[in-house]
């Protein structure tokens, strides 16, 4: 791998935001950009950079592909309003889902979000709006995922070969590939981010679609999102990692009322790591994980049983899909 | 429901013995009867009750369909020739697994082995043998779980309206059909049965076929038998009620030196439970549940992530098929 991790240790962060600031200004000359922003710590942090890159050259859009948490659309736009930087709300739940109909296999289902993002949703925006640059959060973890074979992440393009100018007109500029989520997290306080934004739990780039083993449908993405409303509620306070709800495709049996009841198993995953690199199942009291199965099976129409994962990665890896 | 429990409380284990011994004697008469030992408490009961009944009149067979513990076949018969039974291995296994190809659903998957047990393993078994009699251990709770519609236990015949002399030419008797389980390990240790056998952790009726989600095959049965005896190994010195693994049919992204490895799911069950009517997840040590995860991904091939349930039942169940 050519690119070079600047580690934590090595990292002075008001430095690194004014040189970022400047790189952005120079690249994008006297064009316009455009980012999209999915109020993770990584779309956050560059929009950051961007806005005082390019102030009102920079426009930045939310896509709402419907694959979000529970209310997150308007919760993140509003946060950013409140700073001052304009966002962009674009409805593209249709093109998402019609892109996933059918798809089961997870790198599959990974291609599809990744065509849809970039071509299909990015590619029009980028067409009506004349910008001359994408700019994205990529991080040195991406990469080196996408790179090692370990899993496809949306957001890799030149890595894979794919040059982003020819196919979809537009030259993408990613200020912290460099970086790891722990740098990138000092990054966002740098720049004066909120605690919410810069401490926020990881969330995958293709979003609740990988949340879902098998097809991803509208109702099953409704399905899982419940359940990770559930999840965040109730460990949002451990101090894990990361913590997450996956809805199986394998049925099982429960019982209801006394009858047979055939339904979803939801598998709860929560993980202690540093960097995403490693990690182990965090140590939850099982008032914590009973509670958990009690609130779903309750609260999620059709779940009939709840899991928690007990592997370390490796061999397993954090998200399932 | 016309049967009527007999608690714990109010039985007499040795009074049980000596009544249905002679109801049996009275019922078979100059007749032969034949019966399945499959080792788990309810059959071996059976067979000893049977076999101080009838002696050599009573032929007892050990139904090696391929779906059972490591080892399992040899190891019960050996338990009883021990102490004077007689019992003859079928190897049943083309029948079984015959049945069982492609089929997934589970109210299908008890219906393939109940056809294949009853109609194509016994049916030949008892006009080989001339036998006018099947004893079966069918208890209290089978009938309750099946007459409620929880669940086809593949031991009900008569509660769903089959006349086993019409359909199979023989009758069956049931000797435990009012008692739950607490009640028939008390007759088995009046029977002076050891306590590896009265004190026997339950195993479901389609043994390792219930604990396959999806299509059951030879490769994916070894694959639960493998979880299976790890699970079995750690756990059996928690006095926990049941323990048990399932193998999913869902694939998750796993990693393994670095690289992608798309991989099986197990779940392990453990049970806290008086009667398996309701039950609790025990609340294994941390220490245990890593050991469970580390042991399995190793020893079993393909396997790159093991949960374990978190949900009372109802509204989940013992087992999950």
């Amino acid at each position: 791998m050519e690119i070079e991790e600047i580690e934590v240790k090595d990292l002075d962060p008001q430095v690194f935001v004014e040189q970022k600031i400047a790189e952005i200004a120079s690249l994008v000359g006297s064009g316009l950009a455009v980012n999209a922003l999915s109020g993770g710590v990584d779309s956050s942090t560059v929009t950051m950079l961007g806005h005082k890159a390019l102030g009102e050259r920079l426009k930045t859009y939310f896509i709402d592909h419907g694959l979000m948490r529970e209310g997150e659309p308007k919760k993140i736009v509003a946060l950013f309003n409140e700073i001052g930087v304009p966002v962009e709300i674009v409805d593209a739940k249709a093109a998402f889902f019609d892109a996933l109909k059918g798809v089961g296999d997870p790198e599959e289902k990974r291609e599809a979000i990744t065509q849809a993002f970039y071509k299909d949703v990015f590619g029009e925006l980028v067409k009506e709006s004349g910008a001359t640059h994408l700019l994205q959060g990529t991080n040195y973890t991406d990469i080196e995922e996408t790179v090692a074979g370990v899993k496809r992440q949306h957001n890799i393009l030149e890595q894979l070969g794919i040059d982003p100018e020819k196919e979809y007109g537009y030259k993408v500029i990613e200020p912290l590939i460099r970086l790891r989520k722990p740098a990138v997290r000092e990054v966002a306080k740098a720049l004066g981010l909120s605690e919410e934004i810069h401490n926020r739990p990881p969330f995958p780039g293709p979003a609740l679609a990988a949340r879902v083993i098998g097809e991803v449908t509208w109702e099953r993405v409704e399905t899982v999102r419940k359940a990770t409303g559930i999840v965040e509620e109730e460990l949002s306070n451990t101090g894990a990692f990361q913590y997450l709800a996956i809805l199986h495709e394998d049925m099982v049996t429960g019982v209801r009322s006394g009858k047979r009841d055939y339904g979803f198993q939801v598998e709860v995953r929560c993980w202690d790591s540093q960097d995403a690199k490693t990690g182990s199942p965090t140590r939850l009291p099982y008032e914590i994980l009973e509670r958990l199965a009690e609130r779903i099976t309750t609260e999620v129409p059709g779940v009939v049983s709840v899991t928690y994962n007990i592997t370390k990665k490796p061999p397993s890896t954090i998200e399932a899909v």
